[in-house]
């Protein structure tokens, strides 16, 4: 087969696509089936039984099947990425690149389901109607502000945990690594004045989850500068943003923010010219994690900040998602958690930023491959996770 | 962990509940991930070039994800075995059943998706939309009339093969011992008097697939005596078999039918009595297929009938489904079918008929774990199959 000459990135014998031959995954079945009597049991007519007593006790479907440890990893393939729109189609190598690591880091069965999309009613209506099929929902690569409401409504209507991963999962390694930025250069949360360039899927989620964390004083940028009360842009989300950050009513452009900030952090692209990371205050935090170009180089950065973090494996400090991913899926499903509540992503954070026992400004997060990672995501946010039988505090 | 007093038959100690223990699959990546240089070829940074070449070309999807050899098995559990409407959760065991069977017998991948039922609307709305994360899609146990719609308008909107198990399986393979019958009985299915015994999906699809194979005259019987057009109750489905079956006119009882009748094909439970069997001409054929209890017992049955059959392991001549559906999907997969046809069905039904060399009343279909009879499908399918490049006739 030769390359298609409308796709002059299309190598079959390079080694990415050598390494997708045939795609990533497999289902395997975890009994055997040597002849007859197994076919009996495994199906007609033993497995009568199992349907009718699961039908009866529906708690026995996550001990009798596979559910209580499969995750369904779904996305529209709308926000792939940094590649945009690229349809169902184009999503399935991420999502099941997805699967492997929830495999690799937390031993978890999870399933790509990649959906024609539509709106928000119609994507709802078809992930309700297949939930009873997984343990968990993770969320992929859904554009905001669909992602939002899609999330929410789904959190309302289901009674397993459904988790946006580009929100959440992004948000929880960004808050660990900045427990960690901190305690290297012996501040406070409460005290640093922060601005999230972004108000996207992850520039949302890392702002709520920053304040719930502690942090006061948040400036929010996208597109066109600072979200506040007075700009007649703003719809939904992120008016709501307005009314919930900027505390000393800022307006002006991302580098009018930066001005004497503690902390940037980067997750919408664009760039942040050097003079900008100068006129942040004195040892200030820089994650820049657009990938594969950072907002700003880690090399520029460190001229002028005492902490700096990329998206990229190539430099200290990645900040990425499954740090935090597999170990939530994996504590919730252990637990039979009915949702993921902010206090399990708190928590999370937290597991995350422990496990570096000596922060340093190269150091603020474990390694990816760092073991135990998932583990001690996992014990931390099963011990919190609210059940049917223990529901916990109002909807988080 | 005590059985619940409400669940007499649920003991966990039991073979057949041990076997179910954590579920009958399970998910594995292909791929090794072995550190960072593996992460950045199966997820970020690599995985986009493969995601853009499948945006770009949408073709390659088969070859560089696992979707080309995975089939989803779909029920919304309104009619699991003969246990009725138990719902997706009770379903789960038998799905899962099914793709450790894809597996064994076909080397495909299979996985379970159950619905929460709904309208013929909503259910394919919400099928169609996540289809395009799988090669294939085989319905299971959801109930008629409803699921000749479903199916029916799936396989108007996608482009993957659509396959009613229910249905088309259980047809193909009562066409396969139907062929050997009458090769042992030196006849042929054109001079055939056939009563059909339920009008549910197995019924509509055994007489459907018997006529196109040639059987002229066939007789339907729901639990209300002979289909014909002078019944007021008949409405969609049932109507329109009374239109195309029947062409003596009977009216009456099964056991009216069943008079002179040639063969005989339960495919809906009841009783048929002693006198009845012997009512039939001579050299009949029997097919009773409830299970666990045949509507006749072959011993009683075999005193009047010169060749019996039913769905049970213990007996000669299983009319199993799984002689059907493996390779069914293997060959459509196999071939980029964008359907199943009825052609390809009745390739399907000879190959599994010419999987005995030699046929005799004792034998008229191969066994269920006969080595080859899967490949001997799919190579029949395959050849058959219509393609994207190739559609061949027009809906079958």
């Amino acid at each position: 087969m030769s390359a298609s000459p409308v796709l002059p990135s299309f190598d079959p014998e390079s080694p990415v696509f050598r390494a997708h031959e045939g795609g990533k995954l497999g289902v395997h079945a975890t009994q055997p089936l040597r002849g007859r009597e197994d076919l009996s049991l495994l199906y007609t007519p033993g497995v009568a039984e199992v349907s009718l007593a699961i039908a009866a006790d529906p708690t026995l479907s996550t001990r009798y099947t596979a559910r209580g440890n499969t995750v369904a990893v779904i996305s529209d393939g709308t926000a792939v990425l940094g590649l945009g729109d690229i349809g169902p189609l184009g999503a399935m190598p991420v999502m099941e690149g997805k699967a492997v690591l929830f495999k690799h880091f937390a031993g978890l069965d999870a399933v790509p389901v990649v959906m024609e999309t539509g709106t928000v009613d119609e994507l709802v209506e078809a992930i309700a109607r297949i939930a009873p099929s997984y343990g968990g929902i993770n969320l992929e690569d859904i554009s905001a502000p669909r992602c939002f409401d899609i999330e929410e409504q789904l959190k309302e209507r289901l009674d397993i945990p459904v988790f946006h991963d580009d929100q959440h999962g992004t948000a929880i390694v960004v808050l660990a690594g900045l427990h960690n930025a901190v305690r290297v250069l012996d501040r406070r949360l409460e005290d640093l004045r922060v601005v999230v360039a972004g108000a996207g899927a992850a520039g949302v989620a890392v702002t709520r989850l920053l304040q719930r964390a502690g942090v006061r004083d948040v400036v929010v940028c996208d597109s066109r500068g600072i979200v506040h009360p007075s700009r007649p842009d703003l719809a939904g989300h992120k008016k709501h943003l307005a009314m919930s950050t900027n505390p000393r009513g800022l307006s002006g452009s991302l580098g009018d923010a930066l001005v004497d900030a503690d902390c940037y952090v980067g997750v919408s692209g664009g760039t942040v010219p050097e003079e900008q990371v100068a006129s942040m205050a004195q040892d200030s935090i820089v994650f820049a994690l657009a990938n594969p170009t950072p907002e700003v180089h880690p090399d520029v950065a460190h001229r002028h900040a005492a902490v700096v973090a990329t998206g990229r494996s190539d430099f200290p400090n990645q900040i990425n998602n499954v740090l935090a991913f597999p170990g939530i899926f994996r504590g919730a499903l252990d637990a039979g958690a009915t949702r993921i509540t902010e206090a399990m992503k708190l928590a999370a954070a937290r597991a995350i930023a422990d496990m570096v026992e000596e922060p340093t400004a190269e150091c603020i997060v474990p390694s990816v491959f760092e073991p135990g990672v998932a583990d001690a995501v996992a014990e931390a946010v099963r011990r919190l996770a609210p059940t049917a039988s223990r529901p916990g505090p109002t909807a988080g």
